[in-house]
């Protein structure tokens, strides 16, 4: 029986291209198959239950933000590990049957697709109504009912998967959308070669410089912070957690080290684990 | 002619709550109207070119994320002051003319708040087809051309707006969810009793402590970061900006120390405003 990774469905979302991705560097690649599941939270259950061999999640975007529900059901609800990341591009194009855009009266898509796409619309289709759908790949698949005079937003690889030609490449509003998503699973990352990790900690009281004193461990040997998100602790209002990630593996001397200083000083330390980059 | 402060329409949003809050604390009230525009883009680039007098926009939610458009454009595009930020409460309800959920075999929602009820859904609704919406309000206001068995999530609020009762209060998955909403205008915060600042800034070059020593500039005058988080910011990749809000408003006079300090450490420093919370 295949090992299964399962994604934001449905095939030809964003979700389902980074999927892909990550399908190919997977150690026996052959092995694995992508199952399509419908939300975050079923995602990362399944494969903490063990019906799913791993997932592969949104963890920010580059307009949008950092996607909390992923973060939030990492640092408090399961024991997972991120064993990968991978960044894509945002591409979006205008899918239709109609060659002329002066025909479209309806474009469909994700509520985000279409904020993400609001210039274009104005200048280019300020005829056109703006129809929500649950996916951008859903809105593509719906043109098919939908008659002539329709379009859809999604992304480019969307052709592949559903009959409707791309009417107009690149059309988001904003040149540099990108969604970094991350693969995660039961265990670590089984490579020895892990360049970045990502924790989660909280502080023993809320005061003045305890934040300093964390990062006093990570500067002190040389270790460079790519990301530091604080968020309310939802359990007490007041007390923060802190989501970060640094430029060292797990084999990184020095980030054992910090992980002995942090253990002392933090309320709640917990290593979400060491990876590297899927391209 | 009156004031006016724009909020994501349309009438019986969420946003609406919070703009409606707002008004109450502004000076001269009854000088003010509000004015619901479709996108944040539109709201702060109304503001900003003064068609409108203040804006109310989402700067974060507790499930979804840092809204990022709303703070890169009053980082990076916009010459704007935060005058206030207020905490919304999130309450999905379930709005119908049906009086059991038996009936019902569709719920019309905006996509998030589809999927922040879904365990709802799920028990108490599985034969229901969920169909997205552009807005909760839009779709409270769709279900009079749906017919009987017809269903749509929206706030609580909503049903002051539109002829439609709740069926079913309180059926959001996620007990702690909320947004803080940031009042934005074209001067700063008139009052002198600011409790909070918020500030966008960029390291001269992305090294390790870098940021280390951006804390310490706080921490020596005991002022308490409520939020910090880094971006990459967009011109150059390796680059981060950080937004950081502290518990000092302009008159703390370990602030202004902190501000000249940081002038000298960093590549950008932007004062987005001192304010306080409007309850």
């Amino acid at each position: 029986m295949k090992k299964i990774l399962a994604f934001l469905g449905p095939v030809g979302t964003y979700s389902y291209e980074a999927a892909s991705r990550c399908l190919l560097t997977l150690e026996n690649t052959q092995e694995w198959t992508l199952q399509a599941l419908p939300t975050i939270p079923h995602i990362l259950t399944a494969v903490a239950e063990g019906s799913v061999d791993a997932g592969l999640v949104p963890g920010e975007n580059s307009i949008e933000g950092t996607v909390n529900i992923t973060l939030d059901m990492l640092a408090h609800e399961l024991s997972l590990y991120i064993q990968g990341e991978t960044v894509l591009n945002i591409n979006h194009c205008l899918f239709s049957h109609s060659q002329d855009l002066g025909e479209i009266h309806t474009v469909l898509s994700h509520p985000q697709a279409l904020a993400q796409c609001r210039r274009f619309l104005q200048q280019k289709l300020p005829q056109a109504r703006c129809l929500p759908a649950n996916s951008t790949a859903e809105a593509v698949q719906n043109l098919a009912s939908m008659g002539p005079g329709t379009a859809a937003i999604a992304s480019r690889d969307t052709h592949r998967f559903y009959n409707v030609p791309i009417l107009v490449p690149d059309i988001g509003d904003y040149p540099c959308n990108q969604t970094r998503f991350l693969l995660v699973g039961r265990t670590p990352c089984p490579h020895s070669d892990t360049k970045k990790t990502s924790l989660v900690l909280a502080l023993e009281k809320d005061r003045p410089g305890g934040l300093y004193e964390v990062l006093g461990e990570f500067a002190r040997e040389n270790i460079n912070l790519t990301k530091i998100e604080s968020r309310p602790a939802k359990k007490e209002l007041g007390n923060y957690i802190f989501f970060i990630d640094c430029e060292a593996g797990h084999d990184h001397p020095g980030l054992q080290e910090v992980l002995r200083n942090l253990e002392k000083k933090t309320a709640l330390l917990k290593n979400l684990g060491s990876y590297c980059s899927i391209v």
